[in-house]
């Protein structure tokens, strides 16, 4: 059993199409990271390439590989140290182009995750991945993987907590929404229900930085396992980091009364059932 | 298609054990929302007979069956009308006692659905249900039902969603529980992410009255498509009734962007998928 662990989402401002730049600042924010005593990191969605891409030519021009000297540079800086980074990059896969995740520790690259959920025109830039996200065991607790979108279907994060993941990372680009006054912005609500109704912690690393005119939420949070925020970022605060010591395998106990369990309480077989219409 | 629908949550306080009393509360319940103009009426669950049972005995003496006086009672004033009423009541099923919940239209009783998921004490006194949550066709939308606890399984109202829900009625019993100041109660909160993940509106009916010490968060709450609250209890507001003008069949369109579709992006056979360990 671990104990407390020091998360920290860095929602920094990627460059469009310029790898070696978000390549430093990558390695910047491990930097950072490791000199505060961050045990995991989590940076946005796609950071080595940015987002807004024209078409699937423009995106495969600044996607990397997994033998790419990033990963190798992400290793050596962790070496000696028990830090998970998870970050998303685009990838070349083959012939295929990907929004993936890499969780990298001092031991290399642990998991790899394609994001199976494409939003909007990713449709179009993407190759959706067909494999289920990873849980990765750390001495920090279990860790389970989403891209953005990915979170918003129930299914995944209940297929991550179901198979023990203590803390999700979710790498994300929320592209900026209106909501009510009263109310957070919706993917953070989102966030809020899904580690409530798993038990887990979620870590949400948004990013910053307009891209050929679109903003984003800026709104990267760590929820704990009852659903509430321990730390967010101010709104419209740029390229920011949301930093929180909590313990993640506080997760490990999911009952909620006496008498129930957020996971014991599933009824799988009645999920199956035909719904009757009246 | 049809139109504009009024919803109304009556959020009023049952006597504990008191049929009489209760059942004649429901009935003045009807007939204010028939003054009213409104179209979906939902009351609490358990409104027929309370909630904070000591143990099976004490309930069974509370509980009723679907051929009661009330049934009959409810469809006579709605008699001539479109009005859909949907209540919890404590049911005697032959040997078992169930946490029920009743949809009643000038036809008659159109469904019964028995809770599923048991909240706390209550597996210690009700009999769990073991049929999937029902969808009923009405002129204002098709209805889905689910009793409070039920909601927080993701998988409940995702059934119901697929199977063409347009509303989600939820009777419920929350008892009061504490959140930060900046967040609602966790149960809205779940509410919220539930209708934006489906896109379906969602109706949750709380109740009032102290009962045996048990304070409720009297929250009852109507969240449009998109996962924001459209109309909503005030703060201890005791009984009081939430109402809202609102599009059910709006939530037909699940599109999200020109290239995504809430029910449309679901990957089931990904789900179904082993999730990897590193």
């Amino acid at each position: 059993m671990s104990g407390i662990a020091r998360l920290r989402c860095d929602q920094v401002a990627p460059v469009l199409g310029d790898v070696a730049a978000n390549s430093a600042l990558v390695v910047a924010s491990v930097e950072r990271a490791l000199a505060d005593g961050v045990d995991v990191l989590v940076l946005p969605e796609l950071v080595t390439c940015g987002y807004v891409f024209r078409d699937r030519d423009e995106a495969l021009r600044s996607a990397i590989t997994t033998d790419d000297p990033l990963f190798v540079r992400i290793r050596g800086l962790l070496d000696g140290t028990d830090t998970v980074v998870v970050f998303g990059f685009g990838e070349r896969q083959g012939q295929r182009v990907r929004n993936s995740v890499a969780v990298v520790d001092a031991s290399g690259t642990r998991a790899v995750y394609r994001k199976t959920h494409l939003w909007d025109r990713e449709t179009l830039v993407f190759d959706a991945g067909d494999e289920a996200p990873p849980v990765v065991g750390t001495v920090h607790g279990r860790i389970g993987v989403l891209v953005c979108y990915d979170m918003e279907f129930p299914e995944m994060p209940r297929m991550l907590a179901v198979a023990g993941a203590d803390l999700i990372a979710v790498p994300t680009n929320w592209p900026v929404g209106e909501h009510p006054e009263r109310d957070r912005v919706a993917e953070v609500i989102a966030a809020q229900a899904t580690a409530r109704g798993n038990g887990v912690f979620i870590a949400c690393c948004d990013r910053a930085g307009t891209e050929r005119g679109q903003d984003w939420n800026e709104a990267s949070v760590i929820v704990d396992q009852f659903g509430w925020v321990v730390a967010e970022a101010a709104p419209a605060a740029g390229s920011t980091a949301v930093t929180a010591d909590v313990f993640p395998t506080l997760a490990r106990d999911k009952s909620t009364s006496p008498h129930n369990d957020w996971l014991g309480d599933r009824r799988p077989e009645l999920y199956e059932r035909e719904v009757p219409r009246a």
